[in-house]
């Protein structure tokens, strides 16, 4: 039996959706080892729209779900649609649409909260103690939602104010190179730094996802 | 000295612009082979703009550079400014932007003409004998362009109508699999087909794309 992986994609670029690197190393990963993939974005507005050369925003509206068949070739399904029964594990890719559009940590920090389809997805996998992976700042995504629980996550180098922030959100951060994962001691959870790194080399990237993927599918039990 | 590689994008989505996998495993195979990388595309809308979902139009216009700098992650030129004296060989990712915005192929076929500057970076290369890399539907704008050079190229599985427009621009299409590269017997031009072939697994496009990147290089002469 094929392992089966949700993965939650939220636009298409770094600066307002997923990081189109760390979403299509992760689906490859998962290609290599075997595993079948499902991509799901939630069918809503991104955040905002920026222009990914200049930085400045635009003016369109983008649908998260339509932007993410971009990277998906076409096969991505509603977030309201997956149902973690259906899954043997979840991986959240990162860039800024994690903090934007998956939650409002981009605006408003540790008073944050994560999206209704999001949390629902969280949940569905946590209460059926399903491993759970995330690279980039989507980690933060897991410390808003399952704020107290004590989890231990990288996002990336050395950094006080986001260790402050782990703290306050009851979590442990710890620093881990572009190439490493961190791997919760009690829980199913697994996450990677990826672009939380400045201009790492892109195989590198590459090999830090490829040691998440791993991580995860090893977690699975069956 | 790192081999310096110019990357041409033409957006970011399978539908309209740069197919997102294969300019990823292209940028990817090149880091990994501590290769120098500059993107560039043109800044010119993209012929369309196609819901990658659905597969519909959108009204919307984009931008090639501005999209292709979603790839990129911001680190693109302006294709006008590419001067080959300053690059060891060029690659041209599929998707079917290479069909619509890098030449109209996709809708006059052999008639079809190249962009100028697209035909001013391929002359510029190939003047200077620097290699030449070209994936998926891509080999058709060198086709295209180099029209009677008689090239051997790939455009993927045995197909008797790709086969015959290759014959009618005067060059020879050899089947490939979706693992393998085809490299030309006297010019330094390789190819690959990628998503030429229908549905393959994702990581066997990224080692046909390793293989082409590899054999590109290897014609480096320096």
């Amino acid at each position: 039996m094929k392992k089966k992986v949700a993965v939650i994609l939220c636009g298409a670029g770094f600066k307002d959706g997923s990081e189109i690197h760390e979403a299509v190393f992760t689906l490859n990963a998962l290609s290599a080892n075997g595993a079948e993939v499902q991509c799901f974005a939630q069918n809503a507005p991104q955040a905002d729209v920026v222009d990914c050369l200049s930085g400045s925003p635009m003016s369109d509206t983008r649908n998260q779900l339509v932007e993410s068949a971009r990277i998906a070739r076409g096969k991505v399904k509603r977030l309201s649609d997956l149902d973690a029964t259906e899954f043997d594990a979840l991986i959240l890719p990162g860039g800024f649409g994690a903090a934007k559009n998956l939650c409002d940590y981009a605006s408003k920090g540790t008073e944050a909260s994560v999206r209704p389809e999001v949390a629902r997805a969280l949940d569905g996998f946590w209460n059926l103690k399903k491993p759970i992976g995330a690279i980039c700042i989507a980690p933060m995504v897991l410390a808003l939602h399952f704020k107290g629980k004590g989890l231990t996550l990288t996002l990336g180098p050395v950094d006080q104010d986001l260790d402050s922030q782990m703290k306050v959100l009851g979590h442990r951060h710890v620093p881990k190179s572009v190439t490493d994962t961190c791997v919760d001691e009690t829980r199913p959870i697994a996450s990677t730094p990826a672009y939380m790194h400045e201009n790492p080399a892109m195989h590198e990237v590459d090999e830090g996802i490829r040691k998440l993927v791993a991580s995860v599918l090893s977690m699975i039990s069956k």
